[in-house]
Formats: C-alpha cells, structure tokens, sequence
C-alpha cells in the first residue's frame, strides 16, 4: 500500500509548510527511532523533529507517565499557576541538572516555543545591562519571532520580516576568519571610536544545528565568556537544539570550561515532543517583573510531566553518557569514512549533532532525496544547504545507527555518480 | 487540608511568573468549570486558562481521542509533515468552519502560540502589500514576542522591550474619541503630508481581551474594512483570545459583517489547552516562501487531535451556540445588576466575554482576592486593571454560572462595604 | 533680452533641483522685494528665499557691515571658537530678544540649515528626559535629514528616506479633528495602555509654512504646553520658517501665551540669506556635552555680523512691528477678497504668512505658473500643494505688496477663468 | 593687552560649545595661516576651520570676488534657483574637475554641512539599489545629522542620538585586522547566512580626519571597490575632510585607482570657509525626484562666487599641486623626527593630513594645550584623543609650516618631559 497524500494539503495548507515537501509522505505513527508512513513504510529518524525528540518518539515511560495524568484529570494548561506536575518538574531539574553543577539560575517558563525563550532571553539581557546591542554571529539561528529573528543570520528568513530587524550586531563565529574572532570583538568592542556600541549580550550556539554545524571549542569559547565579563555583557547560550544531550552532555557547554548567565531551552525540554521553552537566567539577571514577559502556554503541564520523566530515566546516572559517548564515536568514523571518498567533503559537528559538509547544496538535496526513498529521513543545514546533519534519536541503538548510516553512504555514493554522469 | 506552595518556587522559579501570586495554590486535578487545588479545595474557574479552555479543563470526548492517539503511538510532534491527525483537523476544519462561511483561507500552521500567529499574520501582510507599517489600536494586546509585542498597547509589556518596537502606528479603538475613530483613520492615511505610511494592514481585537472588554460594533467595523479595502491595506483579525466560541459565535466577527483577510487563532483553538496556533489567511496573501516563517512545534498533533474533536462536538450544529445565547443573557443581566448598585460602575464586553469596569484598579484587585478566598477565580484586565473579566468556560453550566456570579456580587459587595468603611 | 538657462544645469545638476523648473529664468540681482534676471526683467518675489530673506535681498544696512567684516579680514568661518562677531550677536540678541521677554534660554550654534537645528533640538530632548518618543504633528516640515525627517509629514520627502523613520509619534494639529487634538492626546499619553510611549517632547510649528498654512490658536498651545508639562515633556517650537519675524512678532509663539522649553532658529536668523542655525534652549535642558552635537559651520561670523545688524535695525523698537500689522491686515484684506470670488477657496495663515487655499493643487500650480509670466514668484504649499503662499520680504512696502497681489488676483481670475473654458 | 572673553560665552552660549574651551581666547581677524586674538596676538593656525580653510583665511582673490559680488546686489541665497553665479561655479566645476578626469558625475546642492551631503549620498545610494544597509567603517567620521551619524563611529556623538541609529553594518577599516578587512567583508556579505544583508553601499573616507588619521592604500580601496561592484553596491567617498586638495590632490582618491559612485564635499568646497554641501553623483544612480531631499541653503551664491575662484587660482594648473608636495614631504620629515624621540610614536596619514599619534590621549592633549600657549592652534584625534592632527591651510608658506613645527616639537618635548617628572 503506498501513502496517499490527502488533497486537503494542497488546498488548504498554506505555501509557508516546508519539509512535507521533501519528505512527503502521510505520516501516522512512531516509536524510538522509527516513523511509518500511512502505507505502512517504516523510516529511520535521522532529523527527530528536528532535534525535539532526541528520547525518541513514544518513549514508553513517558508516554504511560502522560496516559496516567490525562486519565486522571491532571491539569493539562495552567497559565503559569503553582501545579504539582510544575513542582515536580522544578524539583527534579533541580536535583539531576543544577545542582551538580552548582548552577544558581532561576528558571523561566516561556511560551512553549524555542524563539519564545529566546525572545525572553533577550529581554532578561537588555533589562539587566540597560543596553540594547545584542552581539550575535554568522550563521547563527535563534528563530524566527521579529526579536529572535534580527539574531538569526540566514537571509531566507531574515527576508521573511518585512521590516527593520534591529540591535542585533553580527560577529564572526569561530572558524570564520582563522579562529582569531575573539580578538576582533574584543578590538570593536573596546575601541570608542568603533561604532559598536556596548553590547548586553553575546548570544551563541556552541554547535550551530542550522548554520552547518560549526562549533566553538572551549579555548575560543571561554575568551568570549572572558571578554563578555571584561565588557560587562552577559553570555547567552541558545542551547534550543544543542542542548537536552544533543551534544553528548545535558547542555551543550559542559565540557566547555564556561558558565553562561542566561540558557535557552526548548525542543527536547518537555523530552516527547510536547511543546516546552525555558530560560535559565542567573537570579542577579531575573530582572523581568511579573507578568512582563508573558504567553498564556507557558504552562503546559503535560510538557512537565513528561519532562520530568525523562530527566530521571536518562540523566540521573552515568548509563546514557555512555551510550552517547560510544554513539558520538560511531557516527564520527562512518562519516570520516564518507569524507575519505568524496573530494572537499568535510566532516562537521560534535556529539550527537554531526553531518558532513558535501559542498554542494545540490548534491546535499540530491542525497536526502535518495535516503527518503531508501527509507532514511535526513536533512540539510548550513548556508548553501550543502551539510547532511544527522539527528538522531539520542536512544536510538547502535545497530540502527548503522543501518541509517548505511544508507546515507548508499546514497551519497550513488548521487556523486550520478553528478559525475551528468558532469561527463 | 491546605493547599501547601513548594519552596522550589520561591527559590527557582523567574521572579516573572504573576498569575500565581493572586491565585497562590498549588493546583493538581481539574474538570470542567472546577479546577481542585492539593488540599482538595475547588473553584470555579472563570478564567479558563485566560480562553484557553473554552470547553473547559478534560473535556471527555477530546480526552478520549488524546488517550486512543498517544496510546496507539500516533505522532506527537512531526514538524510540518503531512499526518492523519493534521490531515483530519483540516478537513474538519474545512468542513466545519469554512466551508459554511464561503471561506477561501489557507491555514498556516505556526508555532504553538498566539504571539507567534500574530508574528506571522505581520509577516504575511507586509510581504503581501510591499508596505511595512502596521496599524493596530489603543488598548490592544497581541502578544510579547518583539514583533506582536510591537503592536501590542499596554505599557508594562512594551517597557521590557528593552528596544525599538518599530512600524507600528497606533490608532484610536472604537469609543476613544466619540465613534469617530475610522474618519480620524482615513484622514491620516489619504493624506498625503500627515506622516503616516499607507499601512500594510489594520489588526485589531474586535475584543479587547486584555484591554478592558472594548469591543467594536457591526457599522464600525464595516467601516474600518472599507477602509482597509480602499486604500490596499489588509484586514488583520486577532481572534487569539475572541476566537473559537468565545464571542458566542465561532468567529468573534461572525455576525460583525466583514470577512477578514486574515485571522489569527491560538488558545482554545485545540479545545484541550494544548498549545496550537494558527493563521488563516486568503489564498493571494498566502505569499512567504517555504519554510520563511517557521517553528518547530507548528506541527502538534496531540492539539490536531483534540481540535477535530472539539471542532465536530460543539460546531458541527447549533446546539452549542443556543447555550451560548443562553449563557450570554444570562451573564449580562447579572452583571446589570451588579451595576446599578455600584456608582460609576459598567458593564463590557459581549458574548462570553463580559465583565464589569468598576473604576478603580485596587477595588477590582480587592474583589479577585475576595472572590479567590470564597472559591472562585476571575481576573482582572483594562488600562488600570479595573475590570473584573469573566472568561468562564463555554461550557459552563448555568447553574455554576450562578454560583460564581454569586461569588463575584458578594465579594464586590464585600469589598465596596470595606471600602467605604475604609473612606470613614 | 530674454533670459538663457545655462546648459550646465540640464548636463550637470542633479535632477533633485526642484524650484528652478517652476522659476526657469537665471536670476542675478536682487534688492528688496524685488529679483531680477539675466535679461534685466524683475519680478516681484512673494518666496524671500522660503523665508529666509525677511528683510528682503542685500539689505543695505547688513551689507555695509558685511563688506567692512570681510575687507576687514575679519574671521568668517572659525568652528565654535570665541569670536567678536560672536560676542557681539549673542549680546545683541540677549539685549533685544531674550531679555524684554524673561527668557532664560540657552544658545545652541548649529550646523547651518533648519533640519540641523531640529536634529540637535532632539537629541537635547532626548537626553534631558530620558525618553525617545518624539510627537509631531500633521502636515508639520521639519527638514530632510533623517533625524528631522522622521518628524515631518510629506509623504514625498518620508519616502526619499529609504530606510526606517522611527520614534516619532504623529498626532493632528490643530483643526484635524474639530479642535479636540489636544483631548485626544493627552489621552493617548495618560493611557497605558494606549501604545503610545511618554513622549520626550512635542515638536511644532505654530504656523505650518509647508503644510498648508495651518495654524494653531493661544487656547489649543497653551492646552498643549499645558499637557507637556504634566506629562514630563518638552514643548519644542519650530520657529525656522515662522520665526524672525514672519508671524508678524519676532516669534510665533509671541503673543500665544506658552513659553517653549526649546526654539529652533534658521532661515531668517542672519537676515541676510546666510546659513545659520541656532537653538533656544531653557538651561535645565541644556545637556549635551561639549562636542556631542557638532558641525563644521556652527560658527558662519558672517552671519553673525548680518543676524546682529537684523536686530538692531528691526527689533529694538515697535516701527517695525507696526509695519507688519498693517501689512499683515493689507494681505488679508485682499485675500479675502479673492476668497470671495472663487468657490471653496480659504484663506490661510496669520501674519505676514498667509496664502489662499484654491483646493485644488493643478490650479495652484497654474497659478503659481502665470504669475511668474506676470512678474510675481509666488509658491504653492499644502498636502496637496492647493494653497498659494505668500512670503514676501516683510520689508516689502504695501504699494509692491498691492502690486504683487494684483498679479496674484490677475493671476487667479486668469486660471479659474481658463479652467471653466476646459471644464465646458 | 590680554585677550578678554565675554561673560555672555559663559551666560548664554550652550554647554555643547567644545573647541573654544581649549583654545580660549577671542579671535577677532585672520590672514591666511595666521589668526589673531583681541588682544593682537597671532596663532599659528594648523587646524584650519577643521579643514575648511585649505586656502587659508581670507584669500585676496576670493575675498575681492565676494565684496564685488555682494556690493554688485549679486543674489545671496537663491534656494536653487539657476543664477549666473551657480552656472559659473558649475561650468569651472565641470572644466576643471570632472572633464580631466573623465568623471561623469552629476552635482547634487546640497544643504550647506558635511553631514547633509552625506544623508543625501545615503538616500541616492539606498533609492538606486533598493537596498536599506549601508556599511561603514570602524573610525569613521561622517556626521551628526541621525542618518549620517549612524555610520559615524565616535561612541561619544552616537551617544547623543537618543534613539536608534539603524541600517548601518559596522566593518574593520584598514589595518584594524592586518589589512585582511576586505577579506572579511566579501565573507560576510555573499554568505547568505552570516546575517548581514546585502548592502546599498560602502561609506568610507580614504583617510579619516576624526578616527586617527588612518588611511587606505591604492590595493585596499581598489579591493573593495571591486567588491562593490561584484556585489551591486555602490561606493561612496565622503571627502568633506580629505577632498578639495586635503591629501595633496583635488579629490582623496585621486591616484588611488577608484572612481567612486558616489563623493560627498563641503568643508573647504567655498574655499573661504562660506558653508557648502555638494554630492556628486553617477548620472545613473542620481535617482531622487525634484524635491525629495531638499534643504533651504543649498544655493548658497556667495559660496559659489569664492568656489569658482578657488578652483581657478589653485586647481587650474599643477603650480599648486606641486607646492603640496613638497608641503608633504617637509610635514612627513619633521613628524618622523618626533616619532624617533618618541617610544611608541607613529606617523599617521597622508598629504596636508598627516600628524602624529602619542599613544597617550591626556599627552596629546597637553601638547596642544602647550602649544597654544606657544601660539599654535593644534587639535587632536583618534579614539582616545591621542594623534596630534596637522591641518594647517594648504597655502601655508614652507617657513610658516616651519614654525609650527618647531613649537609642536618644543611642545611636545616640554610635555613628555613634563610627564616624566610625574612619573618619577
């Protein structure tokens, strides 16, 4: 039986909708790893709702821990009222996240959306500095809401506003002019006469999931935190889609010898899907007064529960750390080995948050094309489109690892041939 | 029992939260019209999660189909793809909605809040008219994020800008100046030399939510979208919080006598509380490319779900619509009554959507306080926070209506005897 | 003789030339009230330079002094350097305007053109209060460069801009809506809800030398200076076209009732045509530091010479201001008449700045056109260019004011005359 | 006798006046390169009107053109009206200026500052590509007007804007990272993902009066001119500071190998320190309508008599070219000598515009401090005041350049000896 695609789409759905376009089949059902069309095809998830399911679809102790609040008349939307599901999820993230990392910051409940708690972010920023400059950097996302969106640097979107998109200055990310970045901010922004002026913040991903998967090491990173210290701006870390493991620690800046004042977070947050944004905000930089940032879902109780789930069954011990230790490494020599075979093809990314850089954004298409008809779902990032970023379900096992890999090599082998037949 | 408020709270929660500092119980269960807090106590709940729980809290039916989809592993989120449940909602929604009204729109999926609809109704009418300026209205509220909080009126929003809300010009609402608004309106735009930009679009709240219940009449309106035709400016409806029933009517300008060129819905759109918006839009203003205003979480399917369920129980016949003439009436005569024994005191709003201005912003706070002690929860909105607004589930019995009516005259009695005791 | 146009204008100057396609004669001589060109016709000239020749072309007394200032190698340009030329127009000024009306002000040198002047007027607003909201009003002219720009109405210059014009707020003069602007925006500004920022200061020209020849009344400024000061706000005159002499008192605002906080000065301040601006600032409201607003030509002696000479010639005593009344009462007599004998036609503006309002912009111009041909340069004004303006050098004795006016009765009878033939 | 100054300096004139507080005596006449005070002293004068003097003061021939102009009742202002002193200034302009260069420019009059010209250089360039972003240049200078002033550098004229200063991208100027800028900028503007946006044009001075005497080379400026051209953007030279003959040739750029799109002139343009604003522009992107950037004295006629001299007595032959020359050299000997006595000291600039930088913005400041006392008026520049900045007349004898000199020398010897002490 194959997918229908219900005309309902076509007449109805406006132009705006994107990725049932590439992978357009009807969907219907989930579980871990794997999604199954209406014809009963099953794929394998390498773009996991673009990093919002990295437990998986369905995890199963989410999904009984869900079944069991809903039947039970548990309080599905509550504005941002005290709830026993909110306290549990505070209490837990408390426990398994902050504390042993001896992190002071105060908690934000945003709009359930990505942009929201970047918008929020931005706010908590300019209140606190009394500044208005925000830095960001090229290629950067941050969403697509008019405050998110003068942050992001992707021109389709930019385009998109329709309107001034302001005090946001753009900075150079690392890698951009030969890792001497930081000095450049430093000379721009301490120079009188430069024209940029103070900033309130530097917002950053440390792995950029939709500009090509560039990302800061920790010696660059740690200058910026210097610098932004130095300045008196705060450091933001848009953790949206690094974060909730994606880069193989909880946030994506473990490892990286910094702590950020201000954290984003959404996407995987809520752990199932569900929609969940947060800020983490150092209580000396919780400037909002009540209510002045507000957004009538941001307390989706259901998200909590969920969330709550899955900070307990993945990061209240070392097990899943592991098992992403040994995936990082996995997925890094399948795609060195790609690299090997295909000229200027670079490998990019860190953690659960690699692609390879294929050059050619025709080429890359091309290639998802092919693995959407091998049965894999695989997107492209980065400037030209030219990065196949794999996202998988951080659950997802080894064996299955493979197979998608399998046929993301299958694929890329064939589209360069086929490039080479139309080249001849 | 008593209700007990977890510390967590005070110590990690962002100093922004507000609607808890009124209503300061930790809330576990709910059902219908009654929201129960962990010491067993209950309340009406004429708040509704501020209309997002228009068919009340755990509506059955959509319970139901939300346990069968989550149980059955059906998608949760899936971005944009194309799914049974989406595929569903639109063809009910087509059914149901537009097909009855002769619409024409395409319905533009955006992430999960109003803020974000309105964000992209902006982007779409300033794509679609080449212009940048945006009229909305005094009074206004359409959002936090930088873009709707733009067009949004109220001063403690807007201060945490902390930035330039830009191409938003603002303009009377019907009342501010004797009816007269619309001839001010057309004065300023066909004139050439008064400064103002030929607007991309007018959007407005037929009701003004968060405003104080202003509301616009049938002549008015007609007036404003002849106006908006005539000088090639689109009509932008926010239905976010008016919307889905709320103004006794599906639309809240169902029976206003003007088609708007787009719509934006969120709130009780999923009928569950679970976060969902969304844009409706004429197909020739259907303009921003794939993928150009985007949002992970556009694609909800759990609110799919609920929405269809909540579309085909209360609108597919007029049942539900005799009940809310009913509810209507009834509110408005005793909100009448409220009012002749309270000097200066006035009744606003229309449909569900009703309250009473009395003057003054710390008696309104007063009586919230009062009527929260006595079981009964309703907020308070407009300029000074001076109206008492009643957002009581749709589907609120009138024998609960009652009682929460009740609630209310006593606690204003309560505290207008306090009060002048308080003048002695 | 007839006059040659140079070929070197067509080939060589940019097209933004505007005046010269109306007034296409090469011009070289003037005196008085009367200009005269290449092939030694002379014209009457109800222009004066838009107002900057009140005391009419090459007065001999400020003549003289320029000729001994120059032949005397006295300084002519010397930035913001002390000079004697300097010294002796502040006294000058001090002595003749400042001191028989108690005013306290501060005198800020500009760049030498009106819109520096309002450009600087802003930024010390700006920062006395903190705020960044400026009103202006309808059909209000304030300059082209983008700070000043973003406060004038036309929709013509505005849409040169090509980018934002941001943080004015536009509100109607006088007579936009039934004399009830002033209700309407106090309002606006006391609601916060309204959208509308506390502004940092109302900007306004009492007499609308651009827009039309509106004007406001003692009642509605003083209503309005009344508000500025309640709202923490200041009240900013723009003088640079009514002023120095042109509302038939030294300022405009001279026999209103208000005393601004801040006055900007241009056009007419040298008396002699030269470029000078200058703003009257009250000392609290003096803030800039030394060099925050600056320009190359705020210190043009020459002008300094002429502006001094202005007023010790013009205002040190009451014969001049007798002669403007009677001229004054002269130009309204016979526009008056003119009024009377062309439907719909009003007559416009006070002092020696009235003009006629013939409703349609087409026979202005023609007008404007054919009295040329008679030997009377006379400009339209007005959002659709309709009102005829008279700007005659203030200086003009009443036998050229008749003559002129003849041409411009002449002129008028002619067109309408030519326009019913077409209209048959 | 001892310079006297008025008290109504102190009482009347605004805290914003800067230069006279450091050369504060009353200047009373001029000559040349020589200034006097009231008290009969004389001043060497190495800052010339800021550059507006490059003919010194009151040159004979210009200053016998303009008595014979005023005394004749030439006109004065004419707004832009043709007059045979336009047509004299425009025909000289084009035979000896544009014609033996090729350069197709048309002449924009322009309000009479630096700071219009570059507004209107902003609006062409913006009008012509459809573009908003402009970028400008670490350091630079380009006025105080709001558009201007938003691609000036200087954080302490920014700081006065009071409100956004909005679509100018800030980039590194030569030199700021190891003369790799241009590099850099081509990165950030065909990267359709770094976020900034492409661009209507580049502002540059080819060496920056204000920013420290910085300049770029014939490679620089042809790399970036190349880009423009690559990337449809237009390039624009503001040569209000370092045109008219300031780098030793007529126009900055003149053996860079660029002909920009457009050039931006005031300052010395009048040659008599009369205020003057001129763009020139590409007859293809001189694309604003009649009107649509105006100004009252953009025809400013006793400008053009002393321009036309001055182009015909120093540009119409190279007598005057060659005297720059070994002006320069002689300049660029003595600087050197200074920079070897001094540790850290470096030569800056180009042409008539060089100076030294001291390191130390207090050192610099007492230098000229010193001086003045010595009889030099010698200002600063830079980013922290620290470059002594030689702008003495072009016309200065080479025993008068000589002199000054010396006293810059002693000067600056008296001071690091001074400073010396101190730290000992």
């Amino acid at each position: 039986m194959t997918s229908k695609i219900d005309s309902i789409f076509q007449q109805r759905e406006s132009d705006v909708r994107s990725y049932c376009r590439t992978f357009n089949r009807t969907f219907t059902h989930a579980k871990g790893s794997i999604i199954r069309d209406d014809g009963g095809r099953e794929y394998i998830d390498f773009l996991a709702g673009c990093g919002s399911l990295n437990y998986g679809h369905n995890n199963p102790a989410m999904q009984r821990a869900l079944l069991d609040h809903i039947s039970g008349n548990g309080l599905t939307m509550a504005l941002d009222f005290y709830t026993d599901a909110k306290a549990e999820f505070l209490k837990t993230f408390e426990r398994i996240i902050l504390k042993p990392r001896s992190m002071p910051h105060k908690l934000m409940m945003v709009g359930p959306t990505g942009t929201n708690a970047v918008e929020a972010a931005m706010k908590q920023a300019r209140k606190a500095t009394g500044r208005e400059t925000i830095i960001s950097f090229t290629n950067g996302f941050h969403g697509c809401s008019l405050g998110a969106l003068a942050a992001t640097g992707n021109q389709h979107h930019r385009g998109g506003a329709g309107t001034a998109l302001s005090d946001v200055v753009r900075m150079p990310y690392q890698g951009y002019i030969n890792n001497t970045e930081v000095e450049l901010i430093e000379k721009l922004i301490t120079d009188p006469s430069s024209g940029i002026e103070a900033p309130a913040a530097f917002l950053i991903e440390t792995i950029q999931g939709e500009g090509g998967l560039n990302h800061v090491n920790k010696e660059w990173l740690q200058a910026l935190a210097g610098l932004a210290k130095d300045v008196g701006a705060l450091l933001i870390v848009d953790d949206v889609q690094a974060g909730c493991g994606r880069s193989g620690k909880f946030f994506s800046f473990d490892e990286l010898g910094v702590m950020p004042d201000i954290i984003t977070l959404a996407k995987s947050l809520s752990g199932y899907g569900l929609p969940m944004g947060m800020v983490l905000i150092k209580p000396e930089y919780d400037v909002l007064s009540p209510g002045e940032h507000n957004g009538t879902f941001r307390g989706n109780n259901l998200a909590f529960v969920t969330a709550k789930v899955a900070l307990e069954v993945f990061w209240a011990d070392d097990v899943f750390k592991a098992h992403l230790t040994r995936s990082e490494k996995y997925i890094r020599q399948r795609l060195n080995d790609m690299q090997r075979s295909l000229t200027g093809a670079q490998v990019k990314g860190r953690g659960l948050m690699q692609g390879i850089d294929v050059v050619d954004g025709e080429l890359a298409k091309a290639v998802s094309v092919e693995a959407f008809k091998r049965g894999l779902i695989i997107e492209t990032s980065g400037p030209q489109d030219q990065v196949l970023k794999i996202l998988a379900p951080l659950t997802t096992p080894i064996e299955v690892l493979q197979k998608g890999l399998d046929i993301l090599k299958q694929s890329l082998e064939c589209c360069t041939t086929e490039q080479k037949k139309g080249a001849a």
